[in-house]
């Protein structure tokens, strides 16, 4: 056995605390998914804000990566709130303010159409959170441009704020699509994409029906005034205005099809990777409007968490410790389960 | 061998005449396409108009239903010209007209709201000349409601006015959807459909692109002012405002939804019957609108062709009496033919 004496000095110990305040903990994909406790923690550039993570939510995307969407490597997650700890910028308005991150940011070009309307989602050169070409928020700490970044309302819990990127894709909607209020609208499923679609259609007086096989998550709706029905009770005829696919499936969206009506509106949510053969041709006998709708700015969604006409909590079926993320991962592969969240210490 | 003596009066050569006033000629498919020469004549019911049919034009929808499509059965056919000669109604202001006629007709009950807008072709009740029960228009007569018909302008020949079904199907576009000077549009195939439709896109002053595999359909529309594009010369980008499918196949389709920007519009003019697997990822993710397109009202159409902005002479392949129309049927199916008419006795 060789043995090495080692001068330990102050500066080693320092050297450890540089080097404790470089890392952090993350929830990395890399052909599989693992915690990594010592990866390199991100440094702000000009005009981010770097952002100590609190809370974040598990969304079927990032289960979807980890089955090979997108070909993504890196930090998951795109759905958390945080606090503003670092801002590399003269605007420090943000510093301290607890807030939540839309997921793309864009080229900022003068040129950029998607950009000049704040559609960063669309702009060409983008960067999406835990999606594409940027590290996500399931870590202790993100970093994002200061234009993707909002402060919550005092009154609203982290519990509910982590909600508001889902939310705001349901408010998407309501950006691409003017529904009368005499329409009849149809919301098809009811995991948590269906759920708060209709959650957020209703608390904006449209005539909504969610639909879904769980009578335990149509209920969750129920209980806060949506209007639902068992798909087994659901006749299936051309009358809906407005028939909002989210069940992921093909066979769903096959249904919405049946359940429009001429010149009526099938909002597509869910990206569904089809996988059997089908026919297009009632969209063009009747005409039907296909509206692929993905996520939505988030001041709408603010709005409509500060105004608390929605609770999200009966959402949450589980929270795990950062430490136990693997774990969440594997619960929010459970049948019945809704939103995980996943903690990190404050 | 039997002889059996038979008094022929003048009553007999009577009948003789009243029997051949009762039937026609009639192009007819069950289960097999047939060329018939007895074939029953209409009698125009109340509020409808008997009419001579002079000029007939082959649809691939006629093709298709020869085929199985719709499971329909009868006097096919639903692009043709002829003459008022009988009206069943106190109105008799068409009588020895020039007219065409929109393909269907609705139940005209007054809390029909397709029927209120003219829309008979959305009318859950629908009949649909050689389509869906109603005998169609390859036949020396056809019989359709008054609402549907439409005077034909004197300036208007009959082998231009035969077009007003697919051209009023091009017009749909601008129906359904406000396409913006500036915007950049893109027709997929160089059929019929595509032809027409960019012929009418142009006509309109929008800044449409035929794309096309065949230089001598191109062509067509290139001498109307038409920019055309060999597809194999198409940079394939998400750049286009506005695509129109025209190829009828799913490949065009998936063609269509990566020329299509983020937020732009797919619309889909041919029912196409897929018989592959593909994503629709696409639809969701760049948040694109597929918008199903199909016949439309006349009067734009009428008021187009008699402006005589569009010339469709150079889209009549073939010309057939109507006793050869099986004839025609097997031209039709020749690559590169455009459209095949029908010709009826004066």
């Amino acid at each position: 056995m060789v043995g090495i004496w080692v001068s330990v000095d102050n500066s080693f110990y320092d050297k450890i605390e540089i080097i404790k305040e470089r890392i952090m903990k993350a929830i990395v994909f890399d052909e599989e998914l693992k915690l990594v406790n010592d990866y390199k923690k991100p440094v702000p550039q000009k005009g981010e804000a770097l952002v100590r993570v609190t809370l974040a939510g598990i969304c079927n995307t990032d289960f979807e990566i980890t089955k090979g969407y997108m070909g993504y490597k890196g930090v998951l997650g795109h759905e958390a709130v945080g606090v503003v700890e670092e801002i590399n910028d003269d605007d420090q308005s943000l510093l301290g303010k607890r807030v939540v991150a839309e997921i793309s940011y864009g080229c900022k070009k003068p040129d950029c159409p998607y950009c000049a309307e704040k559609l960063y989602r669309h702009c060409p050169d983008r960067h999406t959170l835990g999606i594409w070409r940027k590290d996500g928020v399931f870590a202790e700490y993100f970093t994002m441009p200061l234009e993707t970044l909002f402060e919550v309302p005092d009154n609203v819990t982290d519990e509910q704020a982590v909600f508001v990127e889902p939310l705001a894709a349901a408010c998407e909607i309501s950006e691409q699509l003017h529904i009368k209020p005499f329409q009849k609208v149809i919301v098809l499923g009811d995991g948590k994409l269906g759920l708060i679609t209709a959650l957020e259609l209703n608390s904006q007086n449209v005539d909504v029906t969610l639909i879904g096989k769980h009578q335990n998550k149509l209920d969750i709706a129920k209980a806060q005034g949506v209007k639902t029905k068992l798909f087994n009770d659901l006749k299936v005829e051309k009358i809906y205005d407005v028939v909002v696919e989210a069940t992921g499936s093909i066979s769903g969206f096959e249904t919405a099809l049946a359940l429009t009506k001429p010149r009526g509106v099938l909002v597509l949510k869910s990206t569904i990777a089809a996988s059997k053969e089908f026919n297009l041709a009632p969209i063009v006998i009747d005409e039907i409007t296909v509206l692929g709708s993905r996520c939505g700015q988030f001041p709408a969604a603010l709005r409509l968490l500060q105004a608390e006409r929605i609770d999200f909590s009966p959402l949450i079926s589980a929270r795990y410790k950062a430490d136990d993320a693997i774990e969440a991962f594997e619960k929010n592969k459970e049948k019945d389960v809704l939103k995980v969240l996943i903690e990190f210490d404050k």
